[in-house]
């Protein structure tokens, strides 16, 4: 069946559906897409939403680009293909965790416009929450949290986005924050009134 | 960066902690990795048994054949190289709904031990519960609820676990359910009462 690629398979329905997870759980399932340069703040703040939400009893989880990169994408590297395969996987898990009624946060930097319409494809309607958080490159450069752009800037490693490789922002996200002027936990808290407003969390 | 295949990632722990999110759901995470030949009745034994944990409040999700084949990996086929693959990806994304302290159910054949030793590996201790779902190769081409055995015997697909592929029944599987006499009911609740002298589930 090696040729077939999964011919042979059809869709079924779970038993158990999303609506009963989310009727458990007091809450949509959604998927907040972070999206935005190397050191623009994506993950602290992405965390920052799913601490402010745990404690409210929200059901959530953070798949973040370090531990998928640990994880189910460690054989992928940063080619434009391994990118698109690698955001390909994660928009499919957190399909997953939105199925489960979870309001799940990625924090990848996602760097082609195709590849997160591709995951916002995947999702219901209303529950694909694109955040860009936008920050000035010098700023992501100071900042320079992980050395990479040192590095980048040395040669040291290519196809860095924002360096040799391109960011291509989102033309209407649900969200944008400023990273630039705007600290951790006001902008987190942009982001939750932004889902209560949107009937993704009650009012 | 195309070379370094995810060299300059380190694993950080996320601010809320697996300890957190079980301690909202009020029980663990865990696995269960139901095992079998087609037709066994994993993927019924797994959505019976997602569905008594639902209606007791617990956090559950099931990973099934069929909806991760056309998601997740539509990429794989069915050669031994993509059906360890197949699992690998399972396996890492099953932890992650364990991390989430979910009481999630994989319902696939994996067929090779050293497959699901992998997935076993990625998880704490005791949270990887391995099923084996015992029927004879008479019973599941008797049932062949997909047509697949037909099609095995007539050439139409080959490579197929039991026909002309290996299965290997793991050695000591945290539980074996005896599909071949008893029914689904009875199958499911031996799951629930494991878990439950198990410490997954609060007795």
């Amino acid at each position: 069946m090696t040729d077939e690629k999964a011919t042979n398979v059809t869709w079924h329905n779970h038993q158990i559906t999303r609506e009963d997870r989310q009727k458990l759980n007091g809450h949509r399932g959604a998927v907040l897409w972070f999206t935005g340069l190397s050191g623009c703040g994506k993950s602290t703040i992405a965390n920052a939403v799913d601490q402010l939400l745990h404690r409210q009893g929200v059901h959530t989880f953070v798949l973040d680009g370090d531990n998928i990169r640990m994880g189910l994408n460690r054989n992928l590297g940063f080619s434009p293909e391994d990118r698109t395969e690698n955001i390909r996987r994660i928009g499919e898990v957190a399909k997953l965790f939105a199925d489960a009624a979870t309001i799940v946060s990625s924090a990848f930097i996602s760097p082609y416009a195709a590849d997160r319409e591709l995951v916002r494809a995947l999702l219901p309607e209303g529950t694909f929450v694109e955040i860009l958080v936008q920050a000035s490159l010098e700023t992501c450069e100071a900042r320079d949290p992980k050395g990479l752009y040192r590095k980048a800037r040395a040669g040291e490693i290519s196809d860095f986005t924002g360096i040799d490789a391109p960011y291509e922002a989102p033309e209407s996200p649900e969200i944008v924050l400023d990273s630039d002027t705007k600290g951790v936990e006001e902008l987190a808290n942009e982001v939750i009134a932004w889902l209560k407003a949107n009937d993704i969390l009650p009012a």
